[in-house]
């Protein structure tokens, strides 16, 4: 009865939460593959076939990823020069982005493309500024189920919502005008405030200027302090400068429309494995697309693990589509924070997360009090608790069954069942733990 | 002969302070209830009908509150396909809204509905955005008095007070082409300064994120520290907070235009008594609209006490029309202020609120000099002090008389004669002593 | 020959300066009286006679005090039905305004009239918002010499620069339209702005909100920190708050466009004497209008003394028309700062100013590399010095020959010649020191 | 193999750089002279003449210094009444501007000239607004190859990133409209971030409000602690502040349009050697237009070794064309701060410089980990490091054939092989210390 009680006040809390764009597509957010950050201006035909395969190969699709991206430097030296339309580069695609997109549509997967609304790409290819219709039809032609769509070169069309808002819009006119469910991903780093007005023209929108594979570290080309009137998005941010970036927005999020907080770093490189687990946590509970940035062809076990645990990318794909808020955040002496996030999920369960960005160990003892401030009857009740992370990786794709894993003990570590508190928490430097509770 | 100096002199004040819009509604702030915290989208005929006969039942009409607000999910699945006329939803009001309106209307009490300025309501409904003509017509056609008009769902069209303002003023202009006089309320929280553009416009606007029914804290979806320039309102804004935001606009309010603090969570169960005193009061002396949000069918008595004190009541729907003003804030160790606040009522008395948002009880000595800044001569006279929230309840609407009113000694617990300062105020945690000077 | 060489140096600096608005009109800043502080909406043709009269009597006339400013409420209940053309009421003012600007030109004075760039006034009078042809034509029909220009009800035509520009464009199209020489002073309240763009079309602009009657008191009514970009000037400014504000906007002043702090206090009680020279001093040096805002028909020797000298009045009508600068502002422990101005004058002679806001008595040693930070070389010279509030209050205008002026020993206690330094300046509480240095 | 795994690396880098305009002009940041400094009004065709052959003499012109740039008041009283070209004052160029142009053109150099995007000029001359084609007509016509375009009495036209570049956009067509590559120096103090959308339309951008030769004072002139939205943008800014203002801004700098940090003060007396050094060292690195703007007919030698010391230049001009990115800033008690920064080079060298704000010596040990935060691998390898103030100079223009330079160890002091750390950095007191790393 209880589990039904707390159903019906989720469904409740839904209501006012953001909803989006009602094109049929990331009903959950899109989970897929970038090229940019392991190829950029090296991307070709033969680099993202190898990572499509590759994506089956590991068995990636089953957990969800399914749009391979193409990012910047896919086009060729100038559009076509009677019609207009653009025209991808001979030598890195010899193929055509067409047979490209077959190929991928083969293995099962979709393919994605990128512009910029703007006079040039940000790596000052030919931008789709003035030419949307005529770029929106010859993607729906190559079969292009994904569009990444940049800020670069936008000639002064930015500064109020509305600027933004209308060069955006015309886009995603002439994407619906092509009749092809193309997915569209805008990209305009936080400017002018997007999540207050993208959602019903786009799937997703980038919170912020660009990831770098930092955990931490204050960057100069990263200078505002908050996106809500950010003038710099910059890039070289920090995994927890985009979390604290994107703290404040989660009710932004909905079904068809997502908080973008930018690629994955994971497997990267430049962060501890707890870093990327912190990073993987906290871009899933936030409703974050989830697209891959590292080589999937040599990928280590600890990579696997991260990006394969399907109790974590469930908290992504919850239907419940409801991001977690930050229930508090406290500074610890010599720097970084401890903080405690909270999401509702499917059937009155609910995520609770809790992040170290300190340099120090922190122990934890969290009351219920704490944890549900939203709906004082959740605080008197009992859960079993899970611990997300200790659990035995799946098979690929096994749980991926929602009816079925939400009713299942497949949540990794069982820490029995808890009232009133949940005590003992140990948080190690710059790592994250994340516990279902599940009303018992 | 003081008495008629000091009339003088706040006739002379209140020319200077806002005034707003003149369609003969609102000549004091609108008192009633929303369905929104009670019944989200569960909102139906029968809901509205048994809080109306609730009001009508426990005497609240008698102390102002008269219009029922139906807040949004009245909406059928579309509108009308071939005129694109509103319809409401037929299972939820299975006899229309005219004929609720009609039910309503018969117990004295006025009804009000919700749209929004976008192309969607917040629950997702449809909005007003481009309809406002024939919303408008059938909302008059329907009978309603009243009109809240939120900001979900905009389409960009913020970021300036222009656009805003354009974007308000359409439905303005449509529900004044009606000629049925309707109660115009925005909701655009604050967004883009409303109280410098909306009250030739409107006869109330939001001044922030939605209230949640908690005293002090901070939650990150409510992330702005002022709304003077807030680029994301939010929700889940505490009463102390929202206090704090509308400290600086009691100017801007005025004769048929008011700032709006939102509903009332008093009786919702988030807060102490105390608490709930200090949240009527504030609204009250800040001139908010006063909708109550609680289920009115099960009031404690403790509940009925505070909404029906017409000693309160009396200062929102004094006629001089000022917004007290806040004299001082002290910050207390640990956390929250202490702060005075002051405001012209009719007659030449003055209210004299201190509100104690700390966690530690406060005791106060109060001179005249603190009190009466704005005018030197009120520090030499002598006052008789009143109590207000030491009253014995006055039986529903005796006292609403302003005429006898303001000339009886009904005002709560008599200090006795005061010069130059009060001294001994104790104020309790969380909690606001509220005094009536009348000049003697 | 160093003489010569300073002079040279300062004509180079103006060039850079701020320049302003070419109708003829305000050389020198403004000076005059103003109706709202005293009788607020009781302004009548009895009262503007009495005080026009009390200008010649007082003597107040030679001392450049010319204008005398009708302020909001002269209007009548409604424009001329058929023209559109606006009414004066006519029983406050029983012969109309053409006849009262007659008599006051008799007197050889010049009268000023208000209006708002918006659709009613601040006191709810018809605004000229729309009709900016016709009340132009008017005025100048009424022989208005002088137009205040307020900002209230402004339907929502601020938030950038352009739209406020052509807001308040329109009216300064329709002043020069009429031919006739009308003073015209912008009243935005520093909204978006105006030093940036106001220069090419007023002769001053208001840069923040309304100045009260007292000198340092933080009051929530005018809330924003800084001016640069407020959200909401409000009003109950005090005299160190406007000067604050006013800091950095020096260089925007010049001939025929200033920076409007407001009008003027002094005599009106809320300060002490050493205040109300501070607030005089600083209007001076900042190049603020100078207009007085008390009853001149009772005026103490003390508030006399303030507005008579013409040492000071010489600083502000000085022909270099440079303002001072905030060379550097010291934090004093227990609140409040000192700060030192220094402003170039003509013949290279220059102002050097103390302002104490703190409670406490300063005692300061001025190094001539601190006074002129500006160009080296002024730092070797020797210079005669003179404390402008030592002088005996000379006759009525007899030093308002600017050419003598400049030339002669009448600037107060001589302080003798002085090298390197200004040693042992005592500044009292609250007090400003004004020195004159003259190259010797 | 490194050397070219090296430049691999930074090539990648690049693409995500920002990159500008393709009018063929500022490949690097232009180098010349400009006469405000020196002439401000008293510019005339015999000063220009003069400090062209200057350049000439003193081979400033084989260091890459080759445009002479007129400031403001080169203009007639005004432009022709008929046709409405500009003409300039025939008292200061009695001959002329295309002949002017001719005469430096035949000395080997190229002209500029100024105008604002306004109704006046900055000293109140005639305007470029509304004029845009026919002034740019002229300049093409008189011969002129630069054109610094200025922000003064632009009549409200700012506020949001559109309307400024509408604005300066019109000058940009009409100069493109002539056929005559003439470089575009957009001057508008930073405002409305021009750093976002400049690049497509311009050479180069103004980042900030004017520089003063003075280095760290900070002035109330120039109030904003940041330009990323400031509105006051004012004049009297201090090096140390606008290389501050410049630290985010590093990555919109590329090819053909850069960051301008204004015309250096070097020389002009009001700064100490040290302070020159960081001066021009720092403009080099941030790859600022270097527009010398002293006396060039009487140089000190210290002077003229600052301005020619070529490997500091090479830094400027070196085709990596990558701004130097502040790795950090460490504030030092007393005030100021140690900061490190670092960019990238041709074959893979880097640029390693430490800035010394404070009043204070400071002794700095540098890792690896610390310097080349932004690629991993780069921390491993081994420099030979060469310190760019220590080397004796070189005979003028000896050393700027780059495909030489950048293989030659004529770059200063050789520090001798390094790995993992520089340490025993001595900085002083408002020195820095730029060294050039070369991998080994």
């Amino acid at each position: 009865m209880r589990y039904v009680y707390l159903r019906a006040f989720c469904t409740f809390v839904m209501i006012h939460l953001g909803a989006a764009l009602d094109n049929g597509l990331a009903r959950t957010p899109q989970m897929g593959w970038n090229s940019w950050a392991k190829f950029g201006c090296g991307v070709s035909e033969q680099a993202v076939l190898s990572m499509a395969q590759a994506i089956v190969e590991t068995g990636l699709d089953k957990f969800g990823y399914q749009y391979v991206v193409i990012d910047d430097c896919w086009h060729g030296p100038s559009r076509n020069r009677s019609t207009g339309a653009p025209l991808a580069d001979p030598t890195l695609f010899p193929n055509g982005i067409k047979k490209l997109a077959d190929e991928i549509h083969g293995l099962g997967l979709k393919l994605g493309l990128y512009s910029s609304a703007g006079s040039m790409t940000c790596a000052r290819r030919f931008g789709s500024l003035g030419y949307e219709e005529i770029d929106a039809q010859t993607y729906a032609e190559w079969g292009i189920d994904y569009l990444k769509y940049d800020n670069c070169y936008n000639e002064g069309q930015s500064g109020t919502p509305l600027i933004s808002y209308n060069r955006y819009r015309r886009m995603f006119d002439a994407l619906n005008a092509t009749g092809r469910p193309i997915l569209y991903s805008m990209c305009n780093w936080g400017e002018d405030q997007p999540w207050n007005w993208a959602s019903t023209i786009a799937n997703s929108w980038r919170v912020s200027g660009d990831l770098t594979d930092n955990f931490g570290r204050y960057d100069d080309r990263c200078p505002c302090t908050s996106m809500l009137d950010c003038k710099l998005p910059g890039f070289y941010c920090s995994v927890a400068r985009i979390i604290d970036f994107a703290a404040p927005l989660g009710s932004k999020a909905g079904t068809g429309g997502w908080n973008d907080l930018d690629i994955l770093e994971v497997g990267n490189g430049g962060m501890t494995n707890d870093e990327y687990i912190t990073h993987f946590s906290m871009w899933s509970i936030l409703k974050s697309p989830l697209l891959l940035g590292n080589d999937l062809t040599s990928m280590s076990q600890d990579t696997l693990d991260i990006i394969t645990n399907d109790a974590i990318i469930a908290l992504n794909q919850d239907p419940t589509n409801s991001a977690a808020n930050r229930v508090f955040s406290r500074l610890i002496e010599g720097g970084g924070s401890l903080s405690l996030w909270v999401g509702s999920l499917v059937n009155g369960t609910t995520v609770v997360a809790i992040m170290n960005t300190s340099s120090k160990h922190q122990r934890l003892h969290l009351s219920f009090d704490e944890i549900f401030i939203d709906w004082l009857p959740a605080r008197t009740f009992s859960y079993r608790v899970f611990d997300l992370w200790q659990k035995t990786p799946s098979k690929a794709g096994e749980t991926l069954d929602f009816s079925q894993w939400t009713n299942s003990p497949i949540w990794g570590g069982d820490l029995g069942i808890r009232t009133a508190a949940l005590s003992g928490i140990d948080v190690g430097v710059h790592a994250t733990r994340v516990f279902k509770f599940v009303p018992w």
